[in-house]
């Protein structure tokens, strides 16, 4: 009946369902920490004699160098990390642990250790995305003027640079920041003191506690403070976007790094190798980079569809809250960490790049331009022409630029030798000098920018 | 084998699937808008015509005028707005509207009209979301002191105020407001002058266009300009999380509304009626409210799964993006109205939540708590004297409060009759004045101070 | 710049990322399996000497003994349970074990390693699920006269009876039996022989080692040997469909046992209680099963989004497709076995539920139909001389078949005092003896029919 | 408060959220079908008059021939289909259509409605599924013998053949079609005449409806009649899948598509093509098909979180389970259409794919299995042999087959001419005739067998 795993029957399968140590106790140190300023605060009240207050606060640091030192046992018994130091705090202090636990509950203290978690893991996720964003403006003004293919559809659209390609990840990556750290100050209020989910009778200061731990002021509504999860999901969704932008970039590794494309080497260390074909890298770190961002997403999805419908305050249900965080936290640093180190040591074949680039009649936009802005032709009559110039250098197999003036003369006679400034890959995008466009000092303006944001 | 509906063919299939006009008409008045400032600012830095600058900008008044007034039609072979648009002006001013497309691309202009769009749909959701606090305001005011259970798990765990419990939802909606706002910031940044991906080398100024269309500044790369939707995913992934919160609301309505809690009769306006049962009222609004965080939530998940591992910039994948962004504002927009009518207009049934509260022993944790604070015992030890009361008070069928001094003076001799004091429902509420905490004081302040960050 | 979780730089992250053995390792028996039918039949076809195929097998039996008595290592360079068993093989008989690997690759054995536990997994959920409707058959059974009401809208409609609901979940069931069911039959051929990707040129024979592990048969292309995952989705769609119905019912028990509905008591075994209330039972383990099926939605969504666009034939991508599927797995075993427990340990409260059946006028359209059939009223005449009399009820207070005759009989003529037969809550359900319908008698039947299915 | 949408206010919101006729007008086929078959039986168990019956059967072919012929109108206050032909049928044959409803109700009519139009949904889905996997056999038969690279991690690892490529999505789309049938025959069980909820005490014929509407019989509870929505998640669930496949296919055909690549040119009628650039070709069509699989996803996705944790039976919520079945449906047959179209009318790049088939060292794993087979080397020291051998020819810049026998000798003397055999792409494809292998023989069988299995 019960399966295999089960052969202890209804005990074991209760016992395996509601304990959640085996993951929460990932949550020790902030649980110590909370726990170390709820008792500073009730001796601070004299809610808990001043001797009580410090015997508790020396115990809690005895639990904290315990755990530090073995880890955190997985006892099923004591089901969570909350249970687990309390028990271990009366081993070590003996019946004066029993007044840590006044003016509190498990429901403010797992809210309370949980957010301090998440926003750590916040702070942890904007350092490495600042690291990734300095690796892209350092390639970035390496490669202010290497011209590659700019896309569109994959189609080879207009020659861009290496350059601004990376910044365009450089302002994605922006956008990221700025959202954790939105997240981050909106999740920054202290749920503790809400207690079981109606505050409490003692006369507790919330400020106290809040700002021991870091908090910008507790939260206003007991309620809520217990049933809010809001700071796991938008920690999840920020994470989710963050990895759909690894994602592109992920992707465009593994396919410039594809032999068609030959637009990249990977390093030995951030590729694998294949005994049979040593010439070969495999692009792993890039391809897990873009399938951790399913993953992410599946955590992201969890949560959201587990909160959904819940009524208040508290519900068994959200002991799920943690497990997908967990993952998507973990998930989302190795991408971020091994995104950097791909960026930073990728040797990019900037000839190939080149080349494709110069293939294809992707100045055939400038040509157009130049019709218009020159020759003072309308926009869709100028597109006309230039149809028929790339028509016959297809014809011919050669490139736009290698086309003699009297062929494009006879095309249309308003056209005349200065048109040449235009046809080359390079003045190409030296020309598109508009704000955010691709000229190389464009991009070198924007690395300094950006420099210059982070000082 | 193209099924019935394909009779036509290929040429009927790649129509249909390329076409984004029977959607992205939605848009016109935003791609009018984008366009008269490009056009102006065209005329202004002298790329078109002083004279053509304004033919154009008539013309696209009168266009604006002929969409207002017959709507925009579907004509699949004009597939987008944007064709749709250039071909009327053509119609009506002729060969020069050929010239407004001078320095631009479909792929700037869907990228700022739909940007344009969103932020219309925030400025609407926050607008309503504030309706929507004003209205929980008002009946948190009215029940700052209606005792009702406070439940976790769905147990009747400790009395709380029907005035604090809509005052957590208060709380929640207030994040969302955060949410939504931190999103226009983040968004409201031109892509306009991105041209196709590369920017233009047409003298253009990025930062008149934005201003006239009220954004803070033009984005920083073209390649991002053209390839980013982070704001319409971010836009998705705050509708979500409102509908989730509602969607916690919205199944309370329908518990509260079930005969066995009877906490709550909904207006004839927000439930249906059954012509058989006059007396039935079925709380359709706030099932479908419920429904709706299903499909706002899979409408994220549809445009987050499209974007990713996509290689910059445009990919017609990107089309995909706008019908989960109008579908989840719709059901968003009905989800926060319907909710704001629901709680304006229900009857909440005092009498009966006060007497679902005051069964349950829900006051036990006052009694512990007043054995830690006024007798002095440590919390677990209080804890187990408090079962013993009532189990006592169980096996008797009486309230707590009902237990005669003799009786708990016999299970601790601790207990004195100031106890009385904290063992009835409203004690309870009133004695949780911890900052956040339930007592109708508390409530009141809540919703003064909330009404004074209104104004 | 990598975090604090990797001090060592790139190569520490790279191996993190990389290694799939913290998971992996799970597969260890059907690892052992796959290359025992391998090499038997690498013996048999002669591609390895007899000799040598004795001897390889004979290790892997060392190296399964191994594992089964000390787990297996977590070693990141042997960065895979393949390499993990093969370097295991290498240490216990030398070169030879280099003779495994011959005419197949880490991409045929890895496919072949999961469908193997996926197809054990499906086995013990059909075991499982198959003791879920016995026990649900069990408690139908005992309670097909057990009358409680029927609700649309969470609102008391017509009565039903508990074994007729209980007997729902058996049909919801028996369809998420069918669906395992088929996804079994599907996905059992064996990709064993795809090789790398391109099948080989050694003469092996698919159709032995198929047969060997317990396959239908190999698949017919290596290709899609190699690249297919649809058997780790089907898993999944069908666990998360399982996971709903279970949510379903987890909500129904959370909301019985609250104390207004009070409809069930969940045993001690499936519930926690509080120290404080002692007559308090918190439905945990219904609440984490309803919770769990949002984490099993996001597994499934985690595997479809990681697979999507995936460009043939192995991309390292699809290692991300093991912790979802263990992880729906685990989180799947466990909410059965709970449900389980639940039902079959639960006590129903039949006068309560009696009594809420009672109160709320619904035998309201029985009377209706009543006047249909036996006074030959059109239906909505018939709807609305009910809706009067129920109107006349509610205003005195009292059950529709407590109005006096003559008081219907102003309502409406036509009614007689057979009427009574089917205004009381058993007249109502006995009388539902259309097919599929809740008269006891029928639901007595469904148990035995189904009782008779299983058989 | 209401947005400039609500303009009237609450009864606007309502109507609006509460009507589903702007979508469940699609059912009316269904919903007049139903009702025949309803009726008929009604009269043939004599609970209405055979001559009401027939007025009644009358009058809905009237309907239906309005429908036909003027589609359904959108009245909000008609609010669904139901109500809207029951409006219409008594407006054709006045009071009697009052006894059309007589033993059973919306919900169990929604259930069949819908219930039909997804059997027809998958009906339509397979027959273009065989349709999609003809165009396959056709091209998979041509190019049987056609060389290309097979990927891993999008690196050249190994040649095949483009036939055994296509085929390898013919075998998934067999399990596409295998799961729709699946589905279809799970789902084609009748809920009419499971009433509202509970069966009905009118003497019914269930089998009769059943039959006439085309299912195998009546569903066992009445209470899982109207509460399941399993078929159309069953429905979403194949649909996505389906879509994941195509999806694969549709990434493919944009990397063939671009310069790089140049595998594929795509037909003029399922690309787009650029004005200024006549020899471009955007994939469009592929792209949206490869988006598609998005918003599919999100389909089924947002059923499945809507259904999440619904007590039964009927809940309003479950109005929303139809717009994510239309939409998908839609997407889906616009997609196999696109792809089938696609595949029909490619042009495959055969001399570019031989050509990067040639280039790295793609039969490298040849050499290896040759010195593995032919001169006995253990598999590993074959793997090292052979690194060696490529190291030299990419030293030389040459081919592996162009390396003289003296240089292979000198790496390994127990290497000889036979060596030639293999060593080229075509002696690699057609070495592989392991079943299930690329060998241009094996394909043409599989297309054979595929062939075989259709008729």
């Amino acid at each position: 009946m019960w399966g295999g795993r089960f052969a202890e029957g209804p005990a074991a399968v209760m016992r395996e369902i509601n304990a959640s140590i085996p993951f929460d106790k990932r949550l020790w140190r902030q649980d110590i920490a909370g726990s170390k300023a709820h008792v500073a605060m009730l001796g601070a009240r004299g809610i808990v004699s001043p001797a009580d207050a410090e015997t508790i606060a020396a115990g809690l640091d005895q639990v904290a160098g315990h755990y530090e030192a073995n880890g955190v046992d997985e006892d099923m018994v004591l089901e969570d990390i909350h249970m687990q130091t309390e028990a271990r705090l009366a081993d070590a202090i003996g019946p004066v642990a029993g007044r840590l636990h006044t003016a509190r509950s498990r429901n403010d203290q797992v809210a309370t250790d949980f957010r301090l978690w998440v926003r750590d893991a916040i702070d942890e996720t904007l350092a490495t995305l600042r690291g990734f964003q300095s690796a892209l403006l350092t390639r970035a003004d390496e490669h202010a003027a290497s011209v590659m293919p700019g896309f569109t559809h994959l189609q080879s659209a207009q020659p861009v640079t290496l350059g601004h390609h990376l910044m365009a990840y450089h302002a994605m990556i922006a956008r990221d920041v700025g959202r954790f750290t939105d997240a981050r100050a909106r999740m920054n209020r202290s749920p503790l003191g809400s207690a079981a989910l109606a505050g409490t009778g003692f006369p507790i200061d919330r400020d106290m506690t809040a700002s021991a731990l870091g908090f910008d002021g507790p939260m206003s509504n007991s309620l809520d403070g217990v049933s809010d999860r809001d700071f796991a999901i938008e920690f999840l969704t920020a994470a989710t976007q963050t990895s759909l932008h690894l994602s592109r970039l992920a992707e465009e590794f593994v396919l410039w790094a594809s032999q068609p494309f030959g637009f990249v080497a990977l390093s030995d260390q951030w590729s694998t190798g294949s005994s049979i074909m040593p010439q070969k890298r495999n692009p792993d770190a890039a391809e897990l980079v873009r399938g951790h961002s399913g993953r992410i997403l599946g955590c992201m999805t969890a949560l959201m569809v587990t909160m959904k419908g819940l009524p208040l305050a508290y519900s068994k249900d959200m002991q799920d809250d943690k497990p997908p965080v967990f993952e998507a936290r973990d998930l989302l640093a190795l991408s971020i960490a091994a995104m950097t180190g791909m960026v930073e040591s990728a040797t990019f074949k900037t000839e190939r790049m080149r080349g494709v680039a110069e293939a294809g009649f992707a100045t055939a936009t400038d040509l157009a331009d130049w019709l218009v802005r020159e020759a003072g032709l309308p926009f869709r009559e100028a597109h006309h022409v230039t149809g028929r110039a790339v028509k016959l250098a297809e014809e011919r197999g050669i490139a736009l630029d290698a086309l003699p003036i009297a062929d494009l003369k006879a095309i249309d006679a308003r056209i005349d030798e200065r048109v040449y400034d235009v046809l080359s890959v390079d003045a190409s995008v030296a020309s598109r000098t508009s704000f955010g466009g691709t000229a190389p000092d464009n991009v070198r303006a924007a690395v300094r920018a950006a420099r210059g944001d982070e000082t």
